[in-house]
């Protein structure tokens, strides 16, 4: 394993960071202010298109996407030290075009899209000019096991016709938001990971109906939002499908490795921006006669957040390296290992930062509430812990067999 | 120790259970709806109103207060299990005249008020017409630490004269919320623990500034809001104060007793809910071929939660039953435990309810993740989590001294 | 739930407090020093002799048995604070004829012995003249589940026969070990817990054979002792059964709950001995230039002590009451979760007890690293936790069927 | 950072493999049956010096030693995996002459020995002829604060004289050990981390006393061992000094790094072997119905236990990679992690095995009782954790200063 950053490397993780602090750190505070000014999900704050073209001048644009001619041509190991670095802010990743779940998407389109679907979604995507969405679970089952997934995606004549409700639809709130992957039943008879499919639906389609955004904890993640969406009798000519009929889980997969390392290393990015933000804290507070920085607790506290960053930065690294070198496949027990360890990590890191800030910490005057309640649902999107763990369990037993 | 209930208990548990049964769980949509549709912090769901009417003529009505000719009469250890049945709905402790910080300044009224500051705000608060807050934390330093408040009560004629800036005044956000209990330094040259007072501040003096409320992860809790709050030059009669000058501290920590058990109760209540709402949820879904319920992990979830319950709840009726019969005092080391247990064990019941749930369980569709970001506010609430620890420590040391 | 000590109680309490305090503690090492003279498994040491005739002389003997005319009449809940004072030292059970086995094997002859069986066994460990062992789990399965023992009791004649290799059977090492209750099969093709029977084997019967005594942590635990024993056609009169045939999963439930019970009780007394232990250790040392007991790492460790004692304290109160008040079978959800809470309570207390020893801790000049052995067996022997806490997930969801 | 493993390692570790399949795994219960024959710290087993003379031969000696021309002229990085497989049997490391106190004691024989005391002590050492202790830590101070230590180096003619009682000199009780390396104080006036010296003591020399050998829970660890030994004025020529007077201090940390990550990576060893036993334990036996292998609980044991190691064994990794390429020094933060988290990630996984395995798990027919006993030292020996977390949170903090 060489997780060796090169020049390369190395030069962007500067570049990247000298736009962190020229651009993204100084304009949260006025994304928020912008965002507060208009109605819920109507409006994109300015600034956020405008960040965009600073970072497409810089080059610093779609760095996400290894093994392709669409995107910077960077690898596993070379996007996971960047994709950190834009963890530490909640409007970094959309400024250079990695957000999720766009990206997943992109990813999906770039394997599996025919040309006219390349053209029409996959072009605007990367270019930035249209946002969208990924309708997966659904309420009224336990989505962790997708085998359950019930809304139906039926061939009648050109077209197929799709039927169902969908929600956790991440980005579905965005007005700029125009294109939906469903994944559905197409075949209930066909062998249990071949009844899936997944088709492109976009969002103005009759039949379309966009029920609600669901909130996280008290946030409502304007205007991206998490969208319940209804599909009734919604029809898309047949083109629309993604690969083939009972490809749905196989898309499923190959999608979701690179999204999960993703959000591990945007994770791991919040961790650390975490801890830097208790370590500066508690050197400025005083309680009982001496700096909190000065307390065996907290000290505690930020050693062992230390400990579990790296730990994690390093298992994450490790997968991306074997993505990159023997296939998502072979590292399948890798990227549940740290879809399990990023986000449980990162918790307690910023848990214990929360702590540290006293009431303010669960407040948002700082990010830590809001990185917190975030990062509470990676431990549920993808697949929940308990499934990762059974996965990790599985391969291990496998040795001895 | 004895903590069975008594037949009157049982009988007001039996009437509080029928009461959160016909009033209070078939409403907590509409007081949703109703808030939903006004400005926040402008207006107050007339439900509410409605149900305390309800409330007050089944005579559950102020059950707090132990020792006291203005409540109900109980002990602590007769109202634990009352509280904690309060402490399953958010909208039940106010309906029942036991909400924070209500109860607490009542008490502080109660035990340190004068005759004519009883008429004055005791009544109207004991007959629910009006609401109060509590003004001790503030921004700029480590209020953990109660020593460090720096508003200034300056002395001035007859009157006392305060400046500082305040937060997580909560409750202040409420329109019907009339008067403060400020606490502040009249005298920066008394011994340690005498330096404080705490005096009565009507929210409509001048140089009364309310700058903003603050929220708890996401969260606005309006109407009651957390707010922050400017005095500036804020001048109110001498005969306001409570108690006499330099008895702020030893008034806070009488309020703190009662006030810390009452939040253990309601949060063991809160954790007992969870619990149900889980083993039910596990019970109708299925995944990977059998029930949730089924499925080992999830039964250790169950497990641990009523294991973990079930000792918080013991804990705190032992304080209880100690603050009934050697006092608040003598039992210092029990609420320091408990204050420390009830929360902790409380956020880890409700995040395995919450992993239970999916998805679902970050949203607002069910009461978890509002349940969950409140209770975490009590780890820094009156006192965190580590300065508990710390005295708990010297207590048992002291032992073997 | 009254959990207070009445007046016997707390004479009792005194009266064995003082007599820990005059006998057994000063002779805790004498008792070390006599038992190394000799082989192993050869040699009681004289001591416990006679502190046992002391202890009778002053009627601290057979106090636990509930509900019985052969012990002291104690209640559970009772008995519940003198047993944890006996859990101070290792050697103190067995001084008051409260040690297991031996308890527990009384109680199924109490219960479910013949007037014969009686006057042959219960009355020698009664009077502490004989020790006894219990024969239940096998070395070729996993005992955990108790249907899986393959042992086999045969009817012939006028005789049973039993043929099996059991393990485990501590006591068995003790040179005045007589007599054990085997546990096998004697009907295989009878109701899943029908099974099972148990019988009255002398250990002196041709076929037993004592194979080794299995170490715990490096521990021999001798002369006591965990035997292996090998049963090869040991023939036993008829009337040596126990109950009737198939009655032995009934027995087994029957002596497991207060058998479980005194383990947490005895538990509780060993982590409260350890973090005294602990107070008294860094209230004399001193690093980096002050005392270990003024290090907040070390504050901690004491507060999270205490905590969970004080509450693993009251769930066993509360799990003897109700086997006071309402029977073993409606307390077992209460014992499972005892036999859970008690022994990782402990062992995490006295883990921090060792680490504030520092390497002195892990030696036997202390008794902490014996203590953490022998209580680590407690986490597996009468059930594992994984079991205890399947079945109060079970009791848990039953509720919301 | 460069983890992968080159040819010359690869070549190693299967090398080493092969070796530990040949000779250490069918040879482990010999050795306990060779040394079950004879008294106790008089004897060893002969096995021993055989399977010596066979790894000198393989060339599979003195691997350790970075950067030196009496070693194998490894570095860290490609040591660390060969340690990590000797850690898998406790007899192997020495077979190896990797063991420890050796190991260390050499390291600071070639770094800061005369050529004088090479050639009398190193060169045996590299043989394995002899075995030496490390004599430092002391029963009547707080050892982990190392400036607490007492013992007396004092200066008299051409002799130093050695007063003071040292224990846990492991090592000491082999009947081969000769030599010592004793810490102690050379002159208490000079500045705080310069009092110290470090001085080469014959075991034959008048006046060392071996009080005794100090048992780990209930093992002696025969015949190594753990020595308490008394200095009584005993005279060595002033030679014998290491590198110089008040050289102490920088001669413990110099010897405390690679010492540190030898131990971790033996624990990672160590770790791996219980895992793999749990693995193959799990997928034998049944309760309940199904193999253990198939409960979901022990799957989480088994998913949690590969995520941990595997953490521990990049950041140990890590650590070695950064002693290679920025020194011991740079790498002190990594260093001071690892050796807080192998020993606790071990522990963890270890007594996840000894839970599966129930009953078997505590005795001695498996390796996994005395492994937790004797990695469970680790948690003190060399530094408590909670002193090396205290350097990690300093170190952290400093970043921010």
């Amino acid at each position: 394993m060489n997780f060796e950053y090169t020049e390369k490397v190395q030069e962007l993780q500067k570049k990247l960071n000298d736009f962190m602090d020229e651009f993204i750190y100084p304009n949260e505070s006025l994304y928020e202010e912008q965002l507060s000014k208009a109605e819920r999900f109507t409006y994109v704050p300015p600034i956020i298109e405008e960040l965009k073209e600073k970072a497409k001048e810089k080059g610093l644009w779609n760095l996400f996407l290894p093994e392709s001619e669409y995107g910077a041509g960077l690898t596993n190991i070379e996007y996971a030290p960047l994709c950190e670095i834009m963890g530490r802010s909640s409007i970094a990743p959309e400024v250079f075009n990695c957000a999720a779940p766009d990206t997943g998407n992109m990813e999906v389109l770039v394997r599996y899209g025919s040309k006219e679907q390349k053209e029409k979604w996959l072009d605007p995507l990367l270019n930035g000019k249209i946002r969208s969405c990924f309708s997966m679970t659904e309420p009224d089952v336990a989505s962790s096991d997708a085998t359950n997934i019930n809304t139906s995606i039926v061939r009648d004549g050109n077209d197929y016709v799709i039927n169902g409700t969908k929600w956790w639809s991440s980005g579905a709130g965005d007005p700029r938001c125009e294109i939906a992957i469903v994944m559905g039943k197409s075949d209930p008879n066909a062998p249990k990971h071949e009844q899936q499919s997944m088709i492109l639906v976009p969002l103005d389609t009759e039949g379309v109906h966009m029920k609600r955004t669901l909130p996280v904890f008290g946030y409502d993640h304007a205007p991206h939002g998490h969208a319940e969406i209804e599909y009734n009798n919604v029809r898309v000519p047949a083109e629309n499908l993604l690969w083939g009929e009972g490809k749905g889980f196989a898309i499923a997969q190959g999608r979701l490795g690179p999204g999960r390392i993703h959000h591990c290393m945007r994770t791991i990015g919040a961790a650390e921006q975490a801890l830097e933000d208790m370590c500066k804290r508690v050197s400025e507070r005083e309680a009982f006669g001496k700096k909190l920085a000065e307390q065996g607790v907290i000290r505690e506290w930020i050693a062992d957040s230390r400990i579990e960053i790296d730990q994690a930065r390093l298992l994450t690294l490790k997968a991306a390296y074997m993505m990159d070198t023997v296939g998502n496949k072979e590292a399948k027990a890798e990227i549940a290992m740290i879809k399990v360890v990023a986000p449980n990590m990162a918790l307690k890191v910023i848990d214990r930062a929360i702590q540290a800030f006293g009431a303010a910490g669960v407040s948002n005057d700082f990010s830590l509430a809001a990185k917190w309640a975030n990062i509470r649902t990676l431990r549920l999107a993808d697949g929940p812990d308990e499934v990762h763990r059974r996965a990790v369990a599985k391969y291990e037993l496998r040795k001895h067999q």
